[in-house]
């Protein structure tokens, strides 16, 4: 492995973290600095082109679910971080996602995401959230 | 920590990601490459000795458990992972796994480990899966 | 990304690991082996300083919760671990954990963290434990 993949590899998982670590936070200018400018974002039924969209559809979530409404807090725990080094600066990933809200577990999926360097800095160019499943009355499935 | 390290630790854990997802996926193919020719599972009271050996026993696991039989799927997910280097071409780990499907958590364990550098890729030399627990009428436990 | 960064983060990653790993196995030495003689523990109102104090906290909590009393076992998964490296010899993190006993998801929180590099090793320089919930007549809320 030569060490610019390594370099890579290293931020990307810092990308996936923050990405959650600032989203259950509520802090979604941190979160969108994450994105490239012109980066899409899917979920579900809905596709989200750049990062102004992409703020809309989380602060539509937040609206709903924000601190106190629907769980007191959310956490996402991450796994089984797959990483693909295209070149020194694109990569793809996969990984497992699972939150926890006071009440236990609440919902579970997967992340497919594309990443790309641009400047120095590693971003999301495209992630796509599928949810796997939800607990009923909880955070994801009111 | 030196450089060979570096990558042998980013490899090791590349590998055990690609072991769950493979599985998970039901891409027994792609999991297979993960071993050496000769290696070593062990589960409950089965040691399994080369690939072979190794195939034929998640295909029965499979045939039992596959894709819409116990579970719409299976998401492994691991923790906690220690790795110890102990060469330029060898290791040994340990590390946590729980197991969610569509109806939450269903199995947790611990995998131990020795990993081998063959050629120019780290592959299991040996896996050893404990189950710990159970959820009572699941995918582990139907 | 320099190497140094590259190593800490590593070393980091896996002081973490070993914490939980050398925790959940009641391995006290090698888990207080992991702190700088001057550490700093804080969990709710507790706020234990140097190694004794620390040593003396596990203990008690081991005579509460220890092998076959509150559970059979306990195993502490970490997730979406945010790393700050300040210097070559200074660095800061976050991460959340969940607990696993035989009787499923047990309790969940988050570790904030300084790590100190102390001679040629990384280590927990100060340490703060937050629960975030506990399932009610288990290991953490007995």
């Amino acid at each position: 492995m030569e060490l610019f993949e390594l370099e890579a590899r290293e931020s990307i998982r810092d990308l996936v973290a923050r990405y959650n670590a600032k989203g259950d936070a509520g802090r979604f200018d941190e979160m969108l600095a994450l994105f490239a400018e012109d980066a899409t974002f899917e979920f579900e039924d809905e596709t989200l082109e750049g990062r102004a969209a992409i703020r809309a559809f989380f602060e539509r979530v937040a609206e709903r679910t924000g601190s106190g409404r629907a769980a007191a807090f959310v956490r996402h725990f991450t796994g089984t971080h797959q990483i693909d080094v295209i070149s020194e600066r694109a990569a793809r990933g996969r990984c497992y996602y699972a939150v926890l809200t006071e009440r236990g577990l609440d919902h579970w999926g997967r992340y497919v995401d594309e990443y790309r360097m641009i400047g120095d800095r590693w971003l999301f160019q495209r992630r796509k959230v599928t949810l796997d499943a939800a607990v009923p009355g909880g955070w994801a499935r009111p």
